[in-house]
């Protein structure tokens, strides 16, 4: 699935990764009102407005880029309902050929994490016969929980051509808190040292990562999550894992800029995909764009996915 | 929430948590044979599976623990119909008047981070309407995020009275490659340091804890997560999170022992609830229950709690 995902990045010319992160404070009221004229203030209506407002944002991106990134939390705060709308958007997004990676965050340990790995990525046997449950192509995780948490993922990404990635440095304000304590890089307590914890963690992808590639030289199945907000970061974690393909959020409505994301790319030009929700789902909102009207915001996300995609290109077109 | 724990644990004498982590494999056969006969070897054949194998337990046990965790992966793997499952497993629990703590792990940052809280602790806004998705009475979380992750989960608790237990130590045996890492004291890359990065987060989980209690001097509604595997650490973090309850897994099949628990509680002889899933659960898989046979796990799970209960008094008496 990194094979397609980079074959789609070369095709489409953007790096781009449309956040499927459906708030109902986004959702056009004409589909509210008619989601909730078929099903009640319920989560029913919830789960078809997201479900509507979701599908248009994919009808109007599909063909410029190459992946988008449900937000599982957005559609499961509205329990079964919202579960459904998720598992619809995910089947619809296959449909249109798009890479999908669920932004799950999960990580647990031995056969819980088996569970998630399972579900999520692979298949489950249920009797005599194989199921999936959600069928993502990517998901993201959480490495607090070690290796335990990561093996049975790992042997996934392996058997489905799949992948994961891995919460390294985060983009939001408190990220620093456990991130960026300086550790030291012997681990198992073996003495205090100098080097931020998402180093050890990039260390952790790198080495993750090297067991688990389509093929030898290739980009692995093993990515990270570094955030636009963090470009030095982004910088000294490009070069720990050269292999490792970097989901990079926090660019637009967080604060990151087309020149922060230089040094997230590798000198191939891949290596990074970055993420915007807000900035594309609710472009309509903004006042750039709000000549496209509630109605136009399928076009709106389409205009902002092609200033986004300027703004990028012109970026790693100044690097030269 | 934590004040009914608290008094269902005195009522109980039990400071026991049931883990309900159906795996099909501990499902007895005749309970597979029939929910397959009803829906096929699917999704919802395995979801129908575990939600009777989950209520047999709960009929069970309900009236001998304060509480039960359903262990949503194991759920979740099923998709769909394994999450109504789940839903039917919570809402079963609730109306046997136990307290259910929603083993997510989830955690994540600003306005999804505040989905996860709503969707699974508090209510959730459709149109004019409140709504709420899952309805756990405690969830787990993850704390790797910082600050940003924890604030909307804290703002639902005490709106809502109900709780998180934040992964400090977790049981695992790769838990050390993070959470012990050696870290300076003061945070955000000012120095290296000698202490491990689980009490950071313990004092975190107490900080946090303070201003998140249902009254003065109290247990606060944030509770921490410390594997019984790790019995000196426990001794730590009990010092360091006095206000917290300990969530204490790892009891039983990963080889946690009564005696190994002591450390987890205060001197009041609360402060800690310990949880075991397979060593109840498919208690009647093990030698010593096998006599109950298959048909009997219910009998062999309540059994298995009864000895639990006294293994962990003993120890508590012990103490003195």
């Amino acid at each position: 699935m990194i094979t397609k995902l980079i074959s789609k990045i070369r095709r489409t010319g953007a790096p781009i990764v449309v956040g499927l992160d459906p708030m109902l404070k986004y959702v056009p009221e004409h589909i509210k009102k008619s989601a909730f004229a078929a099903y009640g203030e319920t989560l029913e209506g919830a789960g078809e407005a997201i479900w509507q407002y979701s599908k248009g944002i994919v009808d109007a991106v599909w063909d410029l880029v190459p992946a988008v990134k449900p937000q599982i939390a957005m559609y499961e705060q509205f329990g079964i309902p919202g579960l459904m709308a998720f598992c619809k958007t995910v089947n619809y997004c296959h449909e249109k050929d798009l890479v999908v990676i669920g932004d799950i965050k999960r990580g647990d340990i031995g056969s819980t994490s088996e569970a998630y790995a399972a579900g999520h990525l692979g298949q489950v046997q249920v009797g005599s016969k194989v199921c999936r449950g959600f069928e993502e192509d990517f998901v993201t995780v959480n490495p607090y929980l070690g290796s335990d948490a990561m093996e049975p993922f790992l042997k996934v990404c392996a058997e489905e051509k799949r992948g994961i990635f891995v919460l390294v440095k985060t983009s939001n304000p408190s990220s620093g808190e456990l991130q960026d304590r300086l550790v030291s890089g012997t681990g198992n307590g073996e003495g205090a040292g100098d080097r931020p914890l998402y180093e050890i963690v990039g260390e952790q992808v790198a080495a993750w990562g090297a067991k688990c590639m389509p093929e030898e030289g290739s980009y692995s199945y093993v990515g990270a999550v570094v955030g636009a907000t963090y470009p030095e970061q982004g910088k000294i974690l490009r070069k720990i894992m050269p292999k490792a393909f970097i989901l990079v959020p926090g660019y637009g409505a967080q604060g990151g800029k087309g020149a922060d994301l230089l040094h997230f790319f590798n000198e191939d030009g891949l290596g990074a995909i970055v993420n915007s929700s807000r900035g594309i789902i609710a472009a309509y909102q903004q006042e750039q764009y709000a000549h496209f009207g509630e109605k136009g915001y399928g076009d709106a996300a389409r205009a902002a996915v092609l200033a986004m995609k300027e703004d990028i290109s012109a970026a790693l077109n100044a690097r030269g």
